[in-house]
């Protein structure tokens, strides 16, 4: 029995049998596992590497060799082995232990991570510096299955194969990567898990060796070199690295011989680990779908996910692709392009309903935006539905491929804003300014349900690319009706309320708060401030925006976004062209990453709660 | 004999046999390089692709089969044959003729490209509306081995892979793409020519059979099938395509055969087709070095190249390679990092000197940053030199990778601005917008030689990401001496020359002309309009734009950039978060898509030349 919370580094492992070392791997998973259904967070991918990661640290001397982990999420057994188990109550808490690799939290954290497919570019730079410095550590970078249907991971693996630098790749091959795994790479894995491809090897050596009596005796003979030979080429061979696998990934001899072997090569090595998710959990080993990737607090006995979901309300993932449904039905131009989120953009139901109009790309944004594009000229109208934070990896196809053609492609922008407990890597806050200087392109954000149906309806009527984004989080729920969706003019603005002392300008689902604020003013102070509802950032609502000028009240643009060439940017841009002095309080996310926390918590750090807007419309209208 | 300039459709083609198909070429030929020698272009690319242009317009009809050419420099020859021969004498001029393809041209252009690496995605795409809408015509993508190294290549070639979409991928495998080659693909390929693959196989079955005396007779009767068999399963097979190949791409009958074997198959193919660059052409077959690629006018007897550099000038690329040798002559930090520009961004001096540490990764911009970050977490302090066009695809791993975690990472940000005939796809526009709301960066833009080694030198003593951005084109020639280099002051700017009437604030080589214009309109008019030097774009000098306040004259912010989100807009944004009122001017590229002409031409049609700031000023001032 290990006590998990008194680890303070990982060196002990050096010196356990195979047998403590699996004591230490079951302690681990019931150490996990009670600790996640009081805080949530990743449960089935750190449940798959519980072997792997002992292994790596029995063979390997962390903080000197480099371990990389692609996406990060799995990292919790090695912040466990580092010395950090005894924060694990603060996962994924404000001002607590992250859920990704943290290089302020540890020396054996070296590389952060949080978007996919990073590793092995960063662990072929780690292995350029050390040769050129003449040092001789180790670099490990592990990568699953599903990030490297991301390009850029092919495009350092193409890099670096036909070099000789030392360099260890551990493939992470559970079959399922977020979202089931797409693509013809699967496939490959595929292939060399069943050794089909030696099958199919014998097969075609029998056909061709048909007109011989040899066959038998020679495959008799050279069966297990033959296997290896056949098997010993997988494009990983023919790239250029040197192959060990399939290793069992739950064995810890098996891995610890491997990565024994990976260790004394002189050229690039990919080792290839089959592990299952969720393993030594039955409710997680048992998930099909994905739910057990990331989940909130569950009760560990019954297997039960805590869900804390608003009555009559649905998330805004789900509430867009209710909207795409009913589209669908009317609107042969539909289809959905998903980069491998069909879970965390809650696109099943799309799926079962129209599984041709449903494409799972993999992990591979660019691919998706572009493809996107393709399918534009020949007349159909794509919805791509992408999160904010990962959009940034498709800005190149976004501008060059779908915008300079004024192609009509419909982006969904998921998780816009502040998104909580994932915390840096994947705040929602760049997509505005991203975009904004894009030619073409219309920006909009809808309120509520209402609002997010008749812009989906405007979207499909716009000729050219359209980004319609909204949050991570709940909405009250409205039952699609297509006949009741109505066209909204393009770069219409609303007034939710008016003002004769300031105007609030805001966009998305704050505004309900915003107009309350307001009246709580109102009453409360005889503070008179108006609200106006911007759901357009692309094309702005210049009449609007006029008139305001000539009320001579100051402004105050509130936006959960980088405040960088944002909303409240755009507004005095267009005030400078037309030479309108106006005073402009903006107020939105300042220029630094911003880390993990509920979202309330976040905004107060950063001092976007309601009560700091009150606190400025008082300066405001004091000045 | 054929008239190519009377050629109004490729219709005719049907119709010819191999031998006039020959002819047909060798006229192709002849006027390609007649007309390329009046007026430059890219040369080698489309003397590769003449006989598999018109082959492809012999096996498919065009515009019902879509052809999709990545990158597009090599849609000349295909330009041709749809009717714009008689316009070649304007091609990359102002008005006339683009050297990509574009869509407003002709119905035979149905995707537009510039960049590389979206072939397959546009494909896919239009692969899945044919199949949504019912549809049958044939999808065909051109794309060469270079651009395959580009990893949304690869995101797209795995998605279709495991499909049953019909879809023809012609792989244009010329050995050796902009620059030479790099990476694993590319000894793929190399082994898939010369049947290494199959010489490998044959050694690795004698060794496996050694205890039997078979092997000669098996070998004998097998061979024809062995070798087919095992030159078969390429790794495009493994991702599930049928493979073609590799074709001899200067044999009319086997391009034209091995055609319509892929347009006859129902899954995704390959067509693995060998050309020559600059084939025909004793000059350009004869290029190693990529000189033959793009070039201006020539004398296509001598194959001179004429070369219009300014006396005691370089380009600035040049100037910055450079600066970056004696660099690395005093930092152990430096390396270079090249996206397959060792040409484009001249740094062959470079590779000459540092072999080491010069690395070209490939037309991967992505792997080049993130491997950048790898690099700088070890101590390294990379210099990544990426045209601004280019840098937009690796936004996210500046972003994610390089800025989050605060790397020492410096971007020269080469082509910024206006970049004359190559047009839409290629202007330097948008990396200040794109960089400008990361946290973390740092901004820079030298005027001249002296600014540059300091600039670069500066940026090796900032702690995390620096982007020095600087155009295309010529710079007054200084002989770098890294004891002369002085350290500048981050965010600090420069007076140029005082003003009592306005000042214009502006950066890069158009300084001197600002100051020059300055004046001329201090003696001819008696306006004293100062000129500053915004060298850093972030941070910006607050000191300075502080007391530029309190002078209450006008500001005329002039930027060769996207306006929205640009310098002048950080301006902006400045003196609202200081609540400071200041008449600004901004001057800069409005929010559309700018074509190829010169860059003169250019400007003056979006009404940027020295003259219209001239009246800008004048109107400043009056009112």
């Amino acid at each position: 029995m290990y006590d998990i919370e008194k680890i303070t580094n990982p060196s002990f492992i050096k010196n356990l049998s195979t047998k403590e070392m699996q004591v230490l791997c079951q302690d681990i998973r019931t150490f996990l596992i009670d600790s996640l259904s009081k805080t949530g967070g990743h449960v089935s991918s750190n449940l798959g590497v519980v072997e792997l990661t002992v292994a790596m640290h029995k063979v390997f001397n962390s903080p000197e060799d480099k371990f990389i982990w692609d996406v990060g999420h799995q990292v919790y057994i090695h912040k466990m082995l580092t010395g950090r188990a005894n924060q694990f109550s603060t996962l994924r808490q404000y001002k607590g232990l992250s859920g990704f690799p943290k290089r302020k939290e540890s020396e054996h954290d070296c590389w952060e991570t949080g978007h996919a497919s990073t590793s092995i570019s960063a662990a072929v730079g780690m292995a350029y510096a050390r040769d050129l410095n003449d040092e001789n550590y180790h670099v490990v970078a592990v990568i699953g299955d599903g990030s490297l249907t991301g390009g850029m991971a092919y495009e350092a693996l193409n890099h670096i194969g036909h070099t000789n630098k030392r360099l260890i790749v551990i493939i992470n091959d559970n079959e399922m990567a977020i979202s089931p795994n797409v693509g013809a790479l699967h496939n490959i894995f595929g292939s060399i898990r069943t050794n089909e491809s030696y099958l199919n090897t014998k097969r075609r050596l029998k056909k061709l060796l048909k007109n011989t009596q040899l066959l038998n005796r020679v495959m008799y003979r050279a069966k297990g070199s033959l296997k290896r030979f056949v098997i010993g080429e997988t494009p990983f061979d023919a790239m250029g690295f040197k192959y060990f696998g399939p290793v069992d990934g739950h064995n810890l001899d098996d891995l610890i011989k491997n990565l024994n072997f990976a260790k004394k090569a002189d050229k690039p090595v990919i080792v290839h680990v089959k592990t299952k998710k969720g393993k030594g959990y039955s409710f997680a080993e048992a998930d099909k779908l994905g739910t057990w990737h990331g989940v909130g607090k569950f009760n560990k006995e019954t297997g039960e996910v805590s869900v804390h979901k608003k009555e009559n309300c649905v998330s805004w993932s789900k509430l867009m692709c209710n909207g795409l449904i009913e589209l669908t039905k009317h609107d042969s131009r539909v289809s959905v392009i998903t980069p491998a989120m069909i879970n965390g953009s809650a696109l099943n139901d799309y799926q079962m309903l129209y599984p041709d109009r449903l494409i799972d790309v993999g992990i591979a944004e660019e691919h998706a935006v572009t493809m996107a594009g393709g399918m534009a000229t020949q007349g159909m109208k794509p919805f791509v539905s992408i999160y904010s934070t990962f959009f940034k990896r498709a800005f190149d196809q976004v501008h060059h491929d779908v915008a300079r053609q004024n192609l009509n492609v419909v982006f969904g922008v998921d998780r816009a804003g502040i998104v909580g407990a994932d915390g840096e890597t994947h705040q929602g806050l760049y997509d505005i300014p991203m975009l904004r200087p894009i030619p073409n392109m219309t920006i909009m954000m809808p309120k509520d349900a209402k609002e997010a149906y008749d812009l989906l309806y405007t979207a499909y009527e716009i000729n050219g690319p359209v980004a319609i984004r909204y949050p991570r989080g709940d909405v009250f729920n409205v039952v699609p009706n297509y006949e009741s969706w109505q066209s909204v003019p393009v770069g219409s603005w609303t007034t939710l309320k008016s003002g004769a002392d300031a105007y609030l300008l805001s966009m998305g689902p704050i505004l309900d708060d915003l107009v309350q604020l307001a009246e709580d003013l109102s009453e409360a102070e005889g503070i008179h401030v108006g609200v106006i509802n911007t759901r357009f950032i692309k094309p702005l609502d210049t009449c609007l925006l006029d008139e305001l000028a000539k009320l001579e009240v100051p402004l105050i643009v509130y936006e959960e976004s980088a405040m960088i060439g944002g909303l409240g940017t755009a507004i005095l841009e267009y005030y400078n062209e037309t030479n309108q002095t106006v005073k402009v309080k903006r107020l939105g996310v300042p220029d630094v990453y911003v880390q993990h926390g509920s979202v309330p918590e976040v905004l107060a750090e950063l001092h976007l709660s309601l009560d700091d807007i009150k606190a400025e419309i008082n300066q405001v209208i004091k000045k």
